[in-house]
C-alpha cells in the first residue's frame, strides 16, 4: 500500500520551523512503529523537534498517536476513582512505595505501571524486586482483580502499552535526542494515558540528581505534561520538587524498601513522609476525594501498612523473608566538625549506581543490597571521624569508583552555617 | 577495540551549538564509514549540523576526514598542470562537454570524475553515454594514460573515492538533510580533493533550476567551497552563474551532446559558448596558464574539437554512429505574438526528467533521446502558432505530465517588453 505522506517532507516541515498537521503526526508515529519510517528518518525528525520545538496541538496529537499504537487500559469496572503519580526520576526516590498504599487506604484506587532504573536514578520495579518472590508482571485481569480487592497495584507495563514509545525511547537514547521536552512529555504521558488512570499527579524533580537541572526547564516540562493530561481528559497536576539532595537516608533497592516500610509504620525520614503526604493529598484531590481520610492519618494508624502488606502479598512477595543485605560495607567518615551544607544527589546517585544498585544497559542486572546509606542530611551537625555515609555492595572492587563519584559531593562548613536549600515542594502547576 | 569517543556526546556537542574538535570529526566520519556510528546517529548529527552550522575549521576537517576514508589520486606523472570544473547542477548544463576538450586544447590536463543525474538536473555521464560505445568506467591507469595522451578525461568516480560521502549522501537523501551547506560543500570538495586536481573552478548555479535559489545562499556555498579548496592546497575559484533559464537550447542527453558538438565546431548557442569560454579562462588561470592560447580560439580553430574526438575515441565512443533520437515528438506552440520574457529552468528540467531524460531513483535507466528542445530563449520575439518547444520521448504517455510541468513555465509579453534577466556570470568568488 502506498503511504499517504513522505517522511522527508515531514522532516523538512519541522526542520524549517513549521507545524506538522494532525494527519502528518498520526502517520509518522504509526509508520515509524510499523517500520515504514526508518530509524534514521525518525532520528532526524527527533533532532528537528528538539531544536525547533512543537506547539501544544502538535504534542497532544503526537501523544495521542503514540497511545493509539497500542491498547488503552480500562478501569471502569473498578468502583473507586483511579489516581496515579509519576515521578521524572531522582536519587532515593522511593515515594511510590509508601504512597500507593497510603492513597488506597484513603479510598482511591492506584493502577501504577512502573519502570526499571537506567543510569543514576533508581526504578520502582527494581526496588520492589528486592522483596523475595515479588512479581512485576501481571495480566490485565490480575491488575483489575488486585485493584478491586486491594486498591493498589504497582507492576510492569506490558508490551502493548504505547509500543511507539518503547521504540522511540531506545532511538532517542542513542541519538542525543532524549532531552527534547515535547518528546519527554509525550513519552511519559502516552504511557500514563494508556494506563487508563482518571487522575494523575506529576512529581517533576529539579536539581543535580534530576533530569531537569533548573526550575525553569522543569516548569516547562510540567506545564507541557499537565496540558497533555488535561487535553486527554486525565485530571492532571504537577509538583516541582527538590532533587538537589537525595530523598530520605537511602539510595539503593533493598535499602529503600526498608526505609519505605519505616514510613508506612509511622516513622522514617521527615522528607520522605512530607513528600508522600503532599503527593497523596494531590492524588486524592485530583480523584475528587478531598475531605475524606487524610494521608498523614493513614500512615499513623496502620491502615496504609495494611494495604502495603496486601499489595505485596497479592504479587507473591514474602514479607517474612529478610531483605537482601550487601556482602561488603565501606564507611565514609566526616572529615571535620561542622554543619553538613550539601549532599549532592547526582554524586550519591552515581555512587549507588556504581556500587551495583543501578544498570548502565537495559540488560544489566542490579544488586538488591547495593547502595548508599546516609547518616546525615544537609543542615545536620556532624563531628570529625563520625560516619557520614555507608557504601554497600557485593563486590568490593566497586568501592573505588563509587568513592570517586562522591568526591566533592558533600560539604561541611563551620558551626552556625546554614545550607542554602530549596523547599522540598518548590511549586505547583495545574 | 573500544572507540575513543561516544557518538551521543558528539551529537550533543553539535546539538547544543558547540564546535566539534578535530579528533571528534576524524572519529565520527571514520566510525560512520566503518559502521561503528549507526545510520540513525549520523542522521541526528546531520540534522544538528544543518540547524547549528559548522565553523570553517570544522568543515575543513570534516572534508579532510571524508577524503581520508578513501584514496587520493595522484597526477604528478602528468606533465601538464591539472585543472577541473565542478557545477552544482542545472538544466541544460552540458558545459563540461565542450569545456574539458577546450581547456586541454589550451595546454592544461583535465581529470574530471563526474556523476549521473538525479531529479530534474542532468548528469554528465548520462549525456556522454548516449554516444554509442562510450565507457564511463576507467581504471586509474587508463585515466593517467588518457590524461597524458589526450589531456582530458571525463569518467565515473571509483568506489574508493571518498566512500564516506557515498554513504552519507544516501543517508542525507532520505533524512531531509541534503540542504546543509557544510555537508553540501564537504561532499563536493571531498571528491574533488580526492580526485587530485591541482586547480578547480566551481560553477555555482543560482535560480529556479538550481539547488541554490538565491544569490546569497549560492554565495555562502561558494565561499565555503573556495575556503575548503584553498585549505586543501587546491587553487580554487567560484563563479555564481544564472540558472533561472536553461543553458542553451536543449535539455536531455543526446540532445545536449549534439549541441555541445555544435559549440566545439565553432557554432552553438551564445550562452553555452560564453560560459564555456568564461569557465575555461578561469581554469587556465587557476592552473597558472594564463597568457597562453585563448579558449575562444580553441573553439574557433578546431583544436578543441580534435581533443573532443580523441577523448571520446579513447573511451570507446563511436563517432560515426548516429546519436539516438526519441521515437515521439510533441510540439508546444507559442500562444500569442510578443516577447518571450521567461522560460523557467525548473519547469523545463522537470519536463525533461518526466519525458525520460532523468531518473527518480538511482537504479532507474534514462532515455538517451528524451528531453526538451527550445526554439526561443528569453528576449526573443515569438509569433502565435510558431513552435516554442519540442518535447522528445520514446513513450508518448509521458507527454501529459511533462506538459503539466511546463504550465506557467514561459511567459509572453507585448512587443517592446524586456525580460528581467540576471547576467550569465553573476559574481566571482575567490
Amino acid at each position: 500500500m502506498a503511504e499517504p505522506f513522505d517522511a522527508v517532507e515531514v522532516i523538512r516541515t519541522k526542520r524549517d520551523g513549521g507545524e506538522l498537521s494532525d494527519e502528518q503526526v498520526d502517520w509518522v508515529v504509526d509508520a515509524y512503529t510499523r517500520g515504514a519510517v526508518a530509524e534514521e528518518q525518525m532520528a532526524a525528525l527527533a533532532m528537528a523537534i528538539l531544536l525547533r520545538g512543537m506547539s501544544r496541538r502538535e504534542v497532544a496529537r503526537w501523544t495521542g498517536a503514540m497511545v493509539s499504537t497500542g491498547s488503552r487500559m480500562d478501569w471502569s469496572d473498578v468502583e473507586r476513582p483511579t489516581t496515579d503519580k509519576h515521578s521524572t526520576g531522582g536519587v532515593g526516590d522511593k515515594i511510590t512505595l509508601p504512597l500507593a498504599p497510603t492513597v488506597a487506604a484513603c479510598g482511591a484506587a492506584v493502577p501504577q505501571l512502573s519502570g526499571r532504573g537506567l543510569g543514576h536514578t533508581g526504578g520502582t520495579l527494581d526496588k520492589l524486586e528486592s522483596i523475595s518472590g515479588w512479581r512485576a508482571s501481571l495480566s490485565s485481569e490480575e491488575m483489575l482483580s488486585q485493584l478491586q480487592s486491594v486498591g493498589a497495584v504497582v507492576c510492569a507495563a506490558g508490551a502493548d502499552l504505547a509500543p511507539a514509545d518503547r521504540k522511540l525511547y531506545a532511538l532517542r537514547d542513542v541519538t542525543g535526542t532524549v532531552e527534547a521536552v515535547p518528546l519527554i512529555a509525550s513519552s511519559i504521558m502516552s504511557k500514563k494515558i494508556a494506563e487508563g488512570t482518571g487522575a494523575l499527579v506529576l512529581d517533576v524533580k529539579v536539581g543535580s540528581g534530576a533530569f531537569m537541572k533548573d526550575v525553569e526547564s522543569a516548569r516547562e516540562l510540567a506545564r507541557t505534561m499537565v496540558d497533555l493530561g488535561t487535553d486527554a481528559d486525565v485530571r492532571t497536576v504537577a509538583l516541582l520538587t527538590n532533587m538537589q539532595t537525595p530523598l530520605g537516608l537511602t539510595a539503593g533497592n533493598a535499602l529503600e524498601v526498608r526505609e519505605s516500610v519505616e514510613v508506612l509504620a509511622g516513622g522514617g525520614p521527615q522528607d520522605v513522609v512530607e513528600l508522600t503526604v503532599a503527593l497523596a493529598r494531590e492524588m486524592l484531590t485530583a480523584a475528587g476525594l478531598d475531605g475524606g481520610k487524610d494521608p498523614a492519618d493513614a500512615l499513623g494508624d496502620g491502615s496504609a501498612m495494611d494495604v502495603w502488606r496486601a499489595m505485596i502479598a497479592a504479587q507473591g512477595g514474602d514479607q517474612d523473608a529478610p531483605l537482601p543485605v550487601a556482602a561488603e560495607k565501606h564507611t565514609v567518615l566526616a572529615p571535620a566538625d561542622g554543619v553538613l551544607t550539601s549532599l549532592d544527589a547526582y554524586g550519591v546517585g552515581v555512587a549507588a549506581w556504581r556500587l551495583g544498585a543501578g544498570r548502565a544497559r537495559k540488560e544489566d542486572r542490579v544488586q538488591a543490597g547495593a547502595g548508599v546509606e546516609m547518616h546525615a542530611k544537609p543542615g545536620a551537625l556532624v563531628r570529625a571521624g563520625e560516619p557520614l555515609l555507608t557504601l554497600h555492595t557485593d563486590q568490593p572492587d566497586r568501592f573505588e569508583r563509587a568513592l570517586v563519584a562522591l568526591e566533592g559531593a558533600y560539604q561541611i562548613a563551620p558551626r552556625g552555617s546554614r545550607p542554602d536549600l530549596l523547599p522540598l515542594v518548590i511549586e505547583r502547576v495545574d
